[in-house]
């Protein structure tokens, strides 16, 4: 559904319950015209300058038909922006009233009886895009602030806000861009045979995209742990001590209780905020392969868990050193899953006087009992997830539809780069670059359907 | 326990959940200096004007003592309000930031780590009252204003804010003053005998105050029930349709549902607003005594709900004309509680063909099958409520604790009267009109403790 950006929009922009304060803001070509209908201060809001802010009443005039009878609805403060220079672009009043459930409906009802149109969700946003004020990465990464749940996860949020990624997907556009019009101008003059491309440069050139987009697309798996959590499983025997563990690591923890309307979670992931990185951990049922219906149904979950994790834990029972089968296990789950990170840990130390051969073995002793070695598990796990990386402002992306397209520019670079070194027409290439600027034109929204933004901003609240 | 009013005090001023935008705001002497270690615009706050807004960034400086390092927390929006001329009457900072449960969390603590103190429930609000911005009732207000679930009840406080009540009582306030300057003085010469205060001026004026403090109290009743709601209660035999009639008033109106925390609620009991006022109404079990247990225990419940209603709704069941005997309970009903507004109502009109001695009565006739007369029912109640009242505005009283006060005003004053008839030395007439005046001045707050102040505060939320 496409909604003209001539209707001027009003949305309740803060949380919906009863606080001390809430905002409804109007955005559009009206808003000042609107909002002078039910606003009365010392002068006309039309006549106040761009980022100031004005305290008045809100009315509603003649209520009934009674002529110059007013009725008052609240006492307002209100801030105007004017266009272009607001975060829409459009003219943007503000009006910031007391944050009862009936009263902001009232003003917002009042807004929509006096010319305005309910907002859809994300329509601010979306108008700061259409606008021109912000690109589609920047867009995205309003959401992810307003969903951020630890420091990780807003720090990279903000950078894409502020135009990291951005710019970086920006100066790739621009290279490309040159490339292509070179290309294209020997298409225009290919009877004359001339090469403003010079060959072997343009190589070089490509060469480097891959590499940057090569070195972005590697960020992914990074970034998604940043945004989303890092997906962590508690694995081991039965009676090992796993919830004894989740539960002291959630005593330790900040716990994460969403309450962000329609996230479902599945009733025993945990989400920990560990010194600012988010961690999703699940407590497993054991490994082992057992002949009951139940038990089965358990060990094909765990499976399920295991293949989807980022980070395995495994945990040894410190005082079974007879049970040396369940290192086997740990062995062959490292061997399986190769590509995920593995946290070997030994717990219930407390129950051991002196150390034996097998749980003197250079795992991470805890007890989940007495507390003993979490700092150590946690530090562990947050260095699991940040290696070396000290700063978590570089350039990095952290979304599918991101990963997704960045892997089609790089199909379209290879492409190009094999053209050119078969010799083919420079038509070929031109045409596998000019798809690749493309597509980092989609990721930025330069090249984009209503389609593809209508679902981007559906995800959106409403008055943002 | 008194905090200092030397203190910087910040708090989260919207709802808690997720929003677009959310507001922390900070009151008090360093407001601009706390928030200017932590914002980073194009000029700093202490440099813009009062009434601006300012776009930038949140930035925690130092992270990890790093010098010059600082870590962007959110892009934000802030405005500055300078003293005297905020709502609390100091320097105040409001920081429109984006909504999302961490990234305001980790403002706010910023705002605490550099020098300011979470703010008590009500606080902003307290010390607008302590620096002489808003009156003790217009504070009350406030939470009303917030807690308002009716076109009604919002406009009694709005216009409680305005100053309407604060202005009447301010100007009896004065004229007890004047009296009481008057005999005061006389006091002091009392050897000499003189007579400042013409004495049968005195008594009309005296009689004046208790006139408008009488037409004050008269108004608590209803003014009551415009913030609170009107109880109702639906009362008859069993099977006359009492549920059916709830049910329908249910359908046709906007049903209240309470998201404030901490607010608990008969289960049985429906919020309405019908036409914009709010009714609380019960359907009960029926009157007839009976002899099981359970049952008698369902009279007790259903005497109770009477004697605290405002208005009874009387259902008799139109088909049953035989049962003359509800008629009877009727009257009786009618007889026992003339105080409370009765309204007669015969349901299941639907079922008759004809009528007949019993069901054309003139009572209100409707169907809850059909929805026949609801209109009508709907407008009686309504009546039942606001009467001739045509304007909302009109000066009341609406809480218990302003009716305490002025029926002890009115003890005061009467007192004062008696004295002056009988011809009482001047001493004991000014003596109970200071105390009369020292009332209304509680009422207000010129007169007041600080345990009554906390009372009163500790019912806002935080950041209000």
């Amino acid at each position: 559904m496409i909604k003209s950006l001539n209707d001027t929009i009003a949305a309740i922009s803060t949380a919906r319950g009863v606080g001390a304060i809430a905002i409804v803001r109007l955005s559009g070509r009206e808003s000042v015209q609107i909002a002078d209908k039910i606003f009365k201060g010392k002068t006309k809001l039309q006549s106040i300058e761009h980022a100031r802010a004005a305290f008045g009443k809100i009315v509603q005039r003649d209520r009934n038909a009674v002529a110059g009878k007013e009725e008052k609805i609240d006492e307002v403060i209100v801030t105007k922006f004017q266009a272009p220079h607001s975060f829409t672009g459009e003219d943007i009043i503000e009006i910031n009233c007391h944050g009862g459930l009936y009263v902001v409906q009232e003003i917002l009802s009042l807004l929509l009886a006096n010319g305005a149109r309910l907002a859809e969700p994300g329509e601010f946003t979306k108008r700061a895009f259409i606008n021109g004020k912000i690109d589609l990465v920047q867009a995205e990464s309003i959401a992810d602030i307003i969903n951020a749940q630890t420091r990780a996860s807003l720090q990279l949020s903000i950078s894409q806000l502020s135009g990291k990624l951005s710019q970086k997907l920006k100066s790739m556009r621009n290279a490309l861009k040159k490339k292509c019009a070179l290309l294209e101008i020997e298409l225009d003059f290919s009877e004359e045979d001339l090469e403003f491309a010079e060959r072997d440069e343009l190589l070089v050139d490509i060469e480097r995209l891959l590499t940057e987009v090569n070195s972005l697309l590697n960020t992914f798996q990074f970034g998604k742990i940043i945004r989303g959590g890092a997906h962590t499983v508690l694995v081991g025997r039965p009676n090992v001590g796993k919830s004894s563990i989740l539960n002291r690591l959630l005593e330790d923890d900040r716990a994460i209780v969403s309450d962000i309307p329609g996230t479902t979670r599945d009733s025993l992931e945990e989400s920990l905020d560990i010194n600012g990185v988010l961690f999703k951990i699940t407590d497993t049922a054991g490994l082992r392969e057992t002949k009951g219906q139940i038990e089965k149904e358990g060990v094909k979950r765990t499976r399920k868990l295991i293949e989807d994790a980022d980070i395995l834990v495994y945990i040894f029972d410190a005082t079974l050193f007879h049970q040396g089968d369940c290192l086997t296990e740990f062995e062959e789950l490292k061997r399986k899953y190769s590509d995920k990170k593995i946290l070997a840990v030994m717990n219930k130390i407390d129950l051991i006087d002196e150390l034996d051969e097998f749980n003197s073995k250079d795992f991470l002793k805890i007890s989940a009992k007495t507390g003993f070695g979490f700092d150590a598990l946690e530090k562990q796990l947050v260095n699991l997830v940040l290696g070396d990386q000290d700063n978590l402002e570089n350039t990095m992306i952290a979304k599918v539809r991101h990963r997704d397209i960045l892997r089609r520019t790089r199909n379209f670079l290879e492409n190009a780069k094999k053209s050119l070194s078969n010799g083919l027409s420079p038509e070929f290439v031109a045409f596998d670059l000019r798809a690749a600027l493309d597509t980092i034109g989609e990721l930025t929204g330069q090249v984009t359907s209503e389609e593809i933004l209508n679902d981007i901003f559906a995800n959106f609240c409403i008055g943002k």
